[in-house]
């Protein structure tokens, strides 16, 4: 029983980009040597989030433009009063769909669907680095 | 300290049935043997969510009316296109809710609120089968 | 390798206080000894959220507002005939944000950026006393 722990490191295109991360959380339980348990996949910030999707290039699309219509960019935010920034939609999307995802891997895999792969989605308006932290639990 | 991993075995009617799975965790809790930890409970496939909710029949209409409004079905999906089917909007609300929950188990019991029931979501437009992942670490 | 749970307790404004738990976590795992590992943080019931904001003035009314638009207060649901209350839009809510986070800790550290706060949010129209547990799980 034992832990490991360790980050994904990428560089997003800005609002809204969405990376598959995938492969790269497999490496690192491959790397662990823990072969049953609990990954948590988190982001160190407020305007990111990690979710799963089915990877292709129609809801790409579609996921971002349903984000508009929940919480629109270009309308009135208190939160830029504050910054006088402009990013207050990304704030409201990411506290809405939560800094990270627990994941189940069994015998050396992360578990998943064959058409759900696991993604960070850059909520912020412009590029980022993003350091993903992903922390294992398990035997 | 340890691992267990166990499945849960359901058939979803479609779109969108909320299905209380509550007992069936605790019933996994109790063959675990784990008193005190986390069990994650995850779905494989980019579909479906887990989630929690007071399992009466006033919110089982509530819910799939709101998630109609969050991202309508009959719009124009990208993602229709990819695969000619009709199941964008669905694809899209299970992003925004998630694949996975992460609940404590404190002396063999699971947490949850009296009027609380941990439910899987069948978003997806036609009945599935549905093999969840429930993952248990602790001692 | 072990496990640590606690509560924290705290009073809610009702509807839609945004409270900061992150130091009272942070305390939590200070006195769990326990130095990596993930936390589960877990509201029992199905009317408040965990997740993450920047805890700032402005993003406490926008956040409140988005909900608003997503799930309206003031407009009919179902849940309402089988209690004779109104806080359906609470409850729908509710299981949209989910009721649960996982966040990792490191060298006995919770992991979040400096601009990102773990909150919980009281989504019940009535203030609230609320004890959330911290499930840690880790070595």
């Amino acid at each position: 029983m034992g832990t490991y722990n360790d980050e994904i490191n990428i560089k997003t295109n800005g609002e809204v980009d969405i990376i598959d991360i995938t492969s790269q959380i497999q490496e690192i339980i491959k790397k662990s040597k823990i072969k049953n348990g609990i990954a948590c996949i988190f982001v160190p910030g407020s305007t990111g989030s990690i979710t799963t999707i089915e990877y292709e290039p129609g809801l790409k699309k579609d996921f971002p433009r349903a984000l508009q219509k929940i919480a629109p960019k270009g309308e009135h935010y208190d939160h830029h009063e504050t910054w006088h920034d402009n990013n207050g939609h990304s704030h409201v999307r990411a506290s809405l769909m939560g800094p990270s995802l627990a994941i189940p891997l069994i015998d050396g895999k992360l578990i998943h669907g064959t058409w759900q792969q696991v993604v960070f989605v850059e909520l912020d308006t412009s590029p980022r680095n993003r350091n993903l932290i992903v922390q294992i639990v398990g035997d």
